[in-house]
């Protein structure tokens, strides 16, 4: 079996060269806005009953410093080397599990507790990865992007492979 | 914890509006080779260790039948029901498990064995999902494409939600 963690959270990761995520539908006024990243990782997030605040240091610290991101040449390094960009989408449908031939979903978190986690994971994720690019003096070339939790994350990607990896804690 | 099975092999599950997949990089003859499928499901698969033909045929059926597409409506249908196209990408890093800051994939399959179950998963899906079409007229609007085992996966994705789903078999 490969990487099983507590069920807290689950994680699916991918590499990616661009990465586009509407954060706002379309109405009568306005168009829909999108946010996007370049070269970077996409994170799918989502929570389960019992996940804490606690759990998000650790939880950040290991996806940008794990050897997620395969360049060109084979080399493996973390998002925090390449150094790269993150956009993290709320994917609620990671929680499924299968019961005859539909999908359910109960042991997501609910979703005032969900939004708040997602916050904090997106705070800490932007303070890790800028301080990070800030010692190296690449803050300009990064960025965390995210969308809105509880919709529909209607994306883009453009990959060189997407290297996708299971992360659970 | 969500949908957790024997161990066998892991899937994982988005839903696509069209995806494109390099077969074959450029060389200094030929142009690289591409697939493509429009409105349908793109399916990661890794096999680990011990997986064996015997699990195919039931792993296929649930994947294929499973409400696991989202329609605009809100309303959830299978990839038999949407009728959808499918895309197969071979994904060993699905497999992986963090050690320290590195990824290790000692549950992945040997190669060669991984190749044979690569392609008769393929196989079984073409049988099932033509003889549903077949049944409603709709052959002409469905397919079945896959990557290159053991290849680099150069992927574009374009979404109306990948609405991902984690299946382990």
């Amino acid at each position: 079996m490969a990487e099983k963690g507590g069920g807290l959270v689950r994680t699916v990761l991918q590499q990616c060269l661009h990465a586009r995520l509407q954060v706002q539908e379309a109405d009568e006024q306005l168009e829909a806005q999108h946010v996007q990243i370049n070269r970077g990782m996409v994170i799918y997030i989502c929570f389960f009953k019992g996940a804490t605040d606690d759990i998000l240091p650790k939880m950040v610290s290991t996806l940008l410093n794990l050897r997620l991101c395969e360049l060109p040449s084979g080399k493996r390094v973390s998002l925090l080397e390449l150094p790269g960009s993150l956009l993290i989408v709320p994917q609620a449908t990671l929680g499924g599990k299968a019961k005859g031939k539909g999908m359910q979903y109960h042991n997501n978190i609910n979703k005032e507790d969900g939004l708040k986690l997602y916050s904090s994971f997106i705070s800490l994720c932007e303070k890790e990865l800028m301080a990070a690019a800030g010692e190296t003096g690449r803050e300009s070339e990064v960025t965390v992007r995210h969308g809105t939790y509880g919709q529909r994350q209607v994306l883009q990607l453009d990959t060189d492979g997407p290297y996708t990896h299971l992360m659970d804690f």
